[in-house]
């Protein structure tokens, strides 16, 4: 890949519109500074027209070649995710199968099952047809694999799959009594005689086994992965030289980061914050934080985002204030060295046509094609911090096996959820100027400080051990409740909860009392403040060795701990057996953080993000209203402005600004 | 039609009943002062034994013998409406089937897919049947076609009606290359190769594509439209003097009033508002004034209401206080030459045995039926209104084809709906004593001093130019936003919102930006009190030419325009870009009622109800509690009682007059 | 059965488990008192391995030698309830359909279709090798048949079912007339010309034939009762001697209580009240009396609770203070002889891991395991009470054929449910500290000074005769509105509400007024406090006989008749024509048990529940916080600890004492 900072574009779709429109993008395009756009993501029906056929590539030829000789570089689709009519037509059996029986229809987009060969075999057709043809454009840059692999369509429960299921199975216990061994099938009589009886987990009377459930999730994660596979081994064959990457959708629970991950040169993601939320920042903040994690570090690309209103929520705010500037920055600052939207020129028809774009409807003459425009300099400007690192003390644990595992049903409250309970511990980290990673918990955890793990239910024996040796090497750990609880056939650890900790906590858990929405008991201890209390959890905690940092103050359970901290070994284990109210989790987690020694990148109020990239500190105004940052008395020059600053920078709402490195003390 | 004063009776079901009940009915009908009841609508299962089987007419011709010596007239169902279970054996592909591919059972009613050949055949034999063996009938009146078409079933998604689907999309578009483009099938990979690769919408991963449901609804009224003209045929064929109908729902998304309006020799319709609702008589006036529209003006006929509960609602509220009568009588204010209730004679059995019937089933001993005689006087003394035009200077636009594109998904905001804007418009024009015509945009708009469009999304050119020549010609135009959007195609129309009409109002929008539920923002401006707010919805608005009544007073808008008008040629167009509260709303439409010089029938208090008929002004009282009116000077006979007012008129709650015109004044 | 007091212990799930484990178990059921086990509920899939094969029986013959050589006594299950995998390969269509026509998968339990010829062979193959194997074992006490008959499959809705629902209605009603006769099939064109056009009431356009979903739900409770019944045949053709049970579910409707128990010699219970909520001792006070009723008052059995929290709910709360302890004294109290969990020991897999059990996943060492053992000690104790009566001078009529008609769709509000009107009138009874029987309204009710009949919407002429002799013969009856509406083919009885009993009430109903919900209206009167009011319901009443208690104080009704008493021949006739607030028909319901002099168990403050059961007396305190209670002078020994009371009692949180006779009065 060409060096050019950092690329600004978006999704480019010139088959919606007449030829003579394809001159005045490829001009403004080089009016916002636009460097690199991604074609053909749903160009199947317009590039193949029956099965085997030769590409109709000529409208493709002459839209390269226009990108090309304005400077545009081309992230280019395989084109595979929307199968069209006369896919579907010829093999309807590509029609993907939801758990109560019905064959969902096209009309939408992404309406095949992950398993059928139909469908594998007609994409990889189309991505060998791809690649013959341009894999050796100039203008290509980068290969975009489907797209948004999982959505709408997370899982097929069709025969096809069901079949595919069992294969998969087959493979992962070999004997059908490792698999009774694994789902517990004792309980309630499900003992399998032979993988033939074997079914997907399709609508049944009550829960189905839970392992069943857990191991389907995996298949799907797989088979998913396996489509994306098999296209890329087609490119990495004719292309070897070409990154491919997919756009992951962040936290979005059907597809496994890690592993998907693994597969990409460039991990690259699509992040949509609701404008309407006032924290959506936070949020935004974390997906970018993931997004660099699955990467290991490596910059990332923010392959879409809005640069207005979405059309897809109940109600599509606009973004107001320079949301779309400071959100841009934000990713940068985190690591992205792209910022795409989708898409380049808002559709006149179709089902996303009200989904904003950088060319609206009403054309440049608007306040929205300013900011696009505007974004584009500032990008330019930001450069110099194209492929620096974001360094990172802190990691905030995420497996995806376990977070399927967790959200399972007939769990002791539905109200325990993955992502709520991350952001739960993420928000005090961010807002304490401290840049987080996520990591698996079974990587090599000794380079960070600090590692909370947020209701990590599902543990291997490995990662077990794993949390363990890290705290005993001196490191902090935080542990909230329901962490530790199964293995990874969902089998209960017993002996106490979380069994295989119970020696690092200092504590074992007899019973939980998770408690229903809307009430709490109050906190009390060194922690608490007045108001501090306890919510969504509780539980009988006897303490062999911790020490309790809060208490709960009323209840049933008046008396027991609720928090601990528990020094061990050369380090520390802190034990949350509730969800403390925000501010008195943010105590805690500035507990951690002051024992973990981990230092802020700036001191900043409520509402500032502050973010080192590199040598340089992005500070980005995210509150309703100017506010003002102390910065030292050394000057600093801003990379957007060339301004110096020194002492306190003001910022106006959504403004940012990026300090270089100290230079020479103002007197 | 022999004319005898405003028709009075219900739903007669007299199958339900052993003969000897029969003859108590027409006494009572004749105590009652009923002179029309509509009989047969689900009496095929009685009247046919099987596939092309001869009538089983006995009973019928005796009941109708029996009504015609009593002096009650008939109107005859075509009893089409509800298929006997021997047709579904027969023929269980006539059973509908669901977006989600469930086929629905018989065991309700209205359970036939409206394109099967086996359904139509069917019906059409039975109404030939009917026809030969009645039509001569002296107690004949009217043919009531079916019953509430569209009801429970507004479409099916079966294999026929695939096929129907395909053979109507060759019938409009002809080329698919026609289809492709209208249907914008560049987006999300979906270029259709041949009509055979069509199916309906059924439920498909995510949004399906926009125009092929804006057609799918199309072809749903259209299919249903073709059973009533199948029946209506052979009516017109077997007995051309006899008027024929069908009990319309009012503002029933699934059905084109106007298309069906222009099939129907007598407009009817039925109307349940709900007791418990304290504003339900202002959408019972607004169904009024729609039906009147739909048939041009000329009187039509309320074929169905309750006189007390209904018993389909989730909790079903009593009529109180005069209910029963005061809407009855709005409806002949608002052009009703027929006031019928379902039913006549409460059932002992089936589904709707609660819902409230003349003959209730306690008796007549009872209030029920008191109100029930009270009424049938009311009416006798109201023949001289029979007839009667009701004048109107406001017409409120409304397209059933805007409305289906309006309302589908992936719009900005879901909370913009057809019925909620028209109601939001329609209110302040009722308050202030105005009757309101409904009318489509593309129809003559000229004889009206105001014409409002609420939301009008979807427009053609030649409505486009409609509304525009209307202005330029001295009309006074209300606009809001979300009208002028796309066009018949469900298209933008490109160049900022609302392209064709951006010279009328002097301006133009370059983005939206709703407002979630539950938040809003203040108004200012001339036409602002201090709680003027805007709710729902905002736009960035450009004013070149237009004037703002309103301003956005905070928020990331503020200072952007919410309500302008605009002098255009010889006329006014004012624009709504938010929903204001309704306070405002009311200001801004007196403002444009000023400006347009449109008189009211007369200055009421709030909760009254205030419309001229012919030469005679009815005054009803809706609110909780006495309320006076002044008439002026001029005596005037109160059709209802014959007594003469003058000066001002007291109504107790729930009471009416029907005012005569002014005759000497008394001093 | 030995008499060895009152049972307790569990279902026992050794397949669960390594065979170590079960000597650990027998040890720790001594540690516990445990002295009764359910054996094998769901172990069909570890006894059989195919069609017809012979039982796998070695691991069985362990368990229940091990446990009778404790001295352990077993339930032993049928195994019926969840068929193995292999049997619905080999015969998937004993899988259950739904209405909307999807086919439910295994992997769940209880996925068959009750009228499956296959599933049925299969389970009385089953049955007949346990009996022959097992029947004569020394361990056995008691035959456990399947479990939770209609837990999650209610109803199968499948091609199979239709035919056998055409069977059981050609059994009903011989003539397609008779049946035609009892839906009412003149409404809505229905009528059947042959059974062979019948379907199950499966989804349709809208409501379907009331009389049709009634007929259905008659058929399939009758359809799980034959399953039990062919059960229960083969074991009392191969052991007569040894009684049999099936754990019914309480207040659920599709089985009907009354069938049931009549089938059963010893009646017994799975009851899971909500520790969250915080009147749920009320509610499991209700099902244990309903129990007792099933069994014709004889001792009954808690098959089922959970010594802490379930899984089901979505937010499971843990038992605290006591609630395991005071709620199984309750059952004693109220005719239990036996109190069993579910389970013995918490599962490490599958579907119900997070169900507590009597060993807690955390082991012997703890909280939970020392309530099961104190709670041991305690019944142990109380085996004095084993078999004794619990004497009841009122009932409150429940009859599921009248459930299911009135909870049918389309009736004037979908909020009279028959639990919520059983309980407004259950609570006051039980806490003025009398015990109340449920009893069929067509049963002997002579033995009743108080007999209550909460929306009793579906009468038979025998049961309104019963009723009406009732009170004729001296007896108190409190009907509230909506009984008495319809007769068994759910046909309304005409002529005024409620039509049979009139006379008997001194009034008649002209019309329903149901309330939305969040709405009242005041109530005036005798019986009325400042803050009475009505709601849910009002109708309007006409006395001719009655006096009213209490009368509507507003809205359209006011002045009407809201709560009335009526003298009849020898006795009085109370009805309530709407719901009063709780204290206002606590006050009605004590007029009543004045009426009928009927005494209390105990004088209670709040939150104390009395109940004599024998000659003891139980005082159970369910507050928050300690309560005292004034016994009397006499000196009173506590069966739990030996204790003499007398003079005030103070009870602690949760805390019980059981009173045996008076004795010398303290002086």
């Amino acid at each position: 890949m060409r060096d050019r900072g950092i690329r600004y574009g978006g999704d480019y779709n010139p088959e919606q519109w007449p030829e003579e429109v394809w001159s005045e993008d490829v001009t403004l395009m080089v009016e916002a500074g636009v460097n690199l756009v991604t074609v053909g993501v749903f160009a199947w029906g317009e590039l193949q027209g029956g099965p085997r056929q030769e590409l109709q590539s000529g409208w493709m030829d002459r839209v390269l070649s226009l990108l090309h000789s304005a400077g545009v570089g081309v992230d280019l689709a395989t084109a595979t995710a929307s199968p069209p009519p006369w896919l579907s037509a010829v093999h309807p059996e590509i029609l993907p199968v939801s758990a109560t029986g019905v064959r969902l229809s096209p009309g939408g987009r992404q309406h095949y099952c992950p398993s059928s060969p139909a469908y594998r075999d007609a994409a990889i057709d189309l991505v060998r047809r791809m690649a013959r043809r341009y894999g050796d454009h100039a203008a290509l840059e980068l290969w975009h694999i489907g797209n948004e692999y999982g959505c709408h369509v997370p899982a097929c429960y069709c025969d096809v799959s069901a079949s595919a299921f069992r294969r998969w199975l087959r493979e992962r216990y070999a004997d059908i009594d490792e698999l009774n061994r694994a789902w517990g099938t004792t309980f309630w009589s499900q003992r399998y005689r032979s993988f033939d009886e074997i079914l997907p987990p399709r609508a049944a009377p009550t829960f189905p086994n839970p392992t069943q459930r857990l191991d389907f999730a995996r298949f799907s994660n797989d088979e998913l992965l396996a489509c994306y596979h098999a296209e890329k081994s087609v490119l990495r064959e004719l292309t070897p030289d070409v990154p491919v990457t997919t756009n992951l959708m962040g936290l979005f629970r059907p597809v496994d980061g890690w592993a998907w991950g693994r597969q990409m040169d460039l991990v690259s993601v699509d992040r949509y914050p609701d404008p309407a939320d006032p924290d959506a920042h936070v949020g935004a903040a974390l997906v970018a934080d993931l997004t660099r994690s699955l990467g290991k570090g490596r910059p990332w690309y923010l392959t879409e985002q809005a640069p207005g209103a979405v059309n897809w929520r109940r109600v599509n705010a606009a973004k107001s204030r320079g949301q779309f500037r400071s959100w841009s920055l934000q990713a940068v600052a985190r690591g992205a060295d792209a910022v795409l939207q989708f898409q380049w020129r808002a559709s006149a028809a179709g089902a996303e046509k009200f989904h904003s774009a950088m060319v609206p409807h009403a054309g440049t003459d608007t306040h929205l094609w300013r900011e696009v425009v505007t974004l584009g300099a500032d990008l330019r400007r930001l450069a110099p911090v194209a492929g620096q690192p974001v360094p990172a003390e802190v990691a905030i644990a995420l497996d995806w096996e376990s977070w399927w595992a967790l959200e399972l049903e007939s769990h002791p409250s539905a109200e325990v959820r993955q992502v709520d309970l991350l952001m739960e511990m993420y928000r005090p980290i961010y807002e304490a100027g401290i840049v987080a990673d996520l990591t698996h918990p079974g990587a090599d955890l000794s380079r960070y400080r600090l590692v909370v793990l947020p209701a990590l239910y599902s543990v291997s024996d490995e990662i077990a051990a794993n949390v363990d040796a890290y705290v005993r090497d001196g490191g902090v750990a935080v542990v909230t409740y329901f962490s530790g609880i199964v293995d990874t056939d969902d089998r209960i650890r017993l002996g106490g909860y979380p069994a295989p900790w119970q020696e690092m906590l200092g504590l074992s858990v007899e019973e939980f009392a998770p408690l229903p929405s809307g009430t709490s008991d109050p906190l009390t201890g060194p922690l608490a403040s007045r108001t501090s209390h306890a919510l969504r959890w509780e539980e009988r905690v006897r303490l062999h060795g911790a020490e309790a940092l809060l208490t709960i103050g009323g209840g049933p359970l008046e008396g027991g701990a609720a928090v601990t901290v528990h020094d061990y070994s050369r380090g520390t284990a802190y034990y949350l057996a509730t969800s403390p109210d925000p501010v008195t989790t943010a105590r805690v987690v500035a507990h951690a953080i002051s024992r973990a020694q981990v230092a802020s990148a700036a001191s900043v109020p409520a509402g500032v993000e502050a973010v080192r990239r590199g040598e340089h500190l992005f500070l980005i105004n995210h509150a309703d209203g100017e506010r003002r940052v102390d910065i030292g008395e050394s000057a600093r020059a801003d990379l957007l402005t060339g301004s110096m600053h020194s002492g306190a920078v003001t910022l106006g709402q959504g403004d940012a600004v990026v300090l270089g490195p100290p230079q020479a003390p103002v007197r």
